[in-house]
């Protein structure tokens, strides 16, 4: 299997991991600090699903680590099904969690004109969630790429 | 390249093309005859994604039915890599869009109780997308395996 920038047991694909660990942490921390943020599914719905990027994204990190600091290569092909489906699931939530919250933003902010609680914690909440979702959509194409390629 | 189930030129991958066509097209439908939908950000995203959602698809199932027709291969590794980044771009922005328009629904038919306009339209039209999204990431994961494996 091929070794780049970015696979698991690289430099780069432990910085992937943990800016994914650290977007998606800040955007739980900016949500729920924001009033009132239960009484929307769909800001509910962004927390768990940062809250499982959270623990995905460290899991791997820590993999990430112990391949690093033991010169393990972890490229066996069943692990890195795992991790491409692990890494689309987790994405595609992202994603869809990230939208649906911007969805009800630009709603309150834009077109009615009102903001209920803490509009800007809001934003910076999704802007995170947006950031978590580019870097796990990276960490998934290179391990789709990994996984075709053999 | 590869020639299997869903790859461009081929029977099932005309019938996809035609799926995506025939569901973004269904979910613009659904919500331009509902009322108000113009005063939602979400919605007009939604069909501007779709929009275009319908265009793209419309054209590579045009391909796929010339090529069928003159039995021409159009796995070209050019061509392949131009269906990549569509489909990509389009199953990315179908998703949001989709996501985002559910966050407005889920807001107004559950969080809040309150059914802005036809509530059934949107949550038809959203379904729709949903269902577009699919078929398209279908298509994209199809197109990425080709370009992959060469």
């Amino acid at each position: 299997m091929k070794d780049f920038a970015g696979t698991p047991g690289t430099f780069t694909g432990l910085v992937l991991r943990v800016s994914q660990c650290l977007f998606a942490a800040g955007s739980i921390a900016s949500v729920v600090t924001a009033a009132g943020f239960f009484r929307y599914t769909a800001f509910c719905y962004l927390i768990a699903s940062m809250g499982l990027q959270v623990f995905w994204s460290f899991a791997l990190a820590w993999l990430d680590s112990y391949a690093l600091v033991k010169k393990k290569i972890i490229h066996n092909p069943i692990l890195v099904s795992l991790f491409v489906i692990g890494d689309w699931v987790t994405a595609t939530l992202s994603l869809s969690a990230a939208a649906s919250s911007a969805g009800i933003a630009v709603l309150f902010y834009r077109d009615l004109g009102v903001c209920h609680g803490d509009c800007l914690k809001y934003q910076m909440s999704i802007s995170l969630a947006f950031m978590s979702w580019v870097t796990i959509k990276t960490s998934a194409l290179i391990m789709l790429w990994i996984l075709f390629t053999g």
